[in-house]
């Protein structure tokens, strides 16, 4: 008999950057993108591409507004996002304790 | 002010496979090189090559015998594995629960 395959982590929430993007959504349902540089130490361009990623992938929703003058870009995380969310969390769980449960 | 920046996931621990395989080796020390390749579910080129990484960062050890004429390859965790893998953890629930504790 073989034993279990691990299960696969979200590729897309599987990185650095978007799983802190992700944590902060899930707190806080949605923060501006200055912020999100800020808390993630990535640059601008950086930041952008991992949140196209997860605006592909349905998890987050990009906003841009004005503030006066200023351009204002808001990200909040959908359902889907959250669940999507949820679920990395519990297949982590389950690796890392694969072999103590079984 | 600036909000605090997210810590850094070690890279080397942060992959699917190499998390995998650290998971399965702290709990039983040790493990055989088909059996790792049966729970990842990696190719042997592609556990090889993250087998080797872990090595090179000093997680793990890799033990080269044979069982009669069959060669085995034996993979065990170090000290310093140990040790990367639950700083590892730390840092992972403090990104994920990053805004819930402030």
């Amino acid at each position: 008999m073989s034993p279990e395959t691990i299960p696969e982590l979200d590729p897309v929430i599987h990185s650095q950057v978007r799983l802190a993007v992700l944590s902060i959504l899930i707190a806080s349902e949605s923060a501006e993108f200055g912020y999100l540089k800020e808390r993630t130490g990535a640059t601008d361009g950086n930041l952008s591409v991992h949140l196209t990623k997860l605006e592909k992938s349905g998890f987050v929703l990009i906003r841009k507004t004005f503030s006066g003058k200023k351009p204002l870009t808001t990200v909040s995380i959908t359902e889907k996002g959250r669940e999507a969310f949820e679920k990395y969390l519990k297949t982590l769980e389950q690796i890392v304790r694969s072999e103590k449960s079984k």
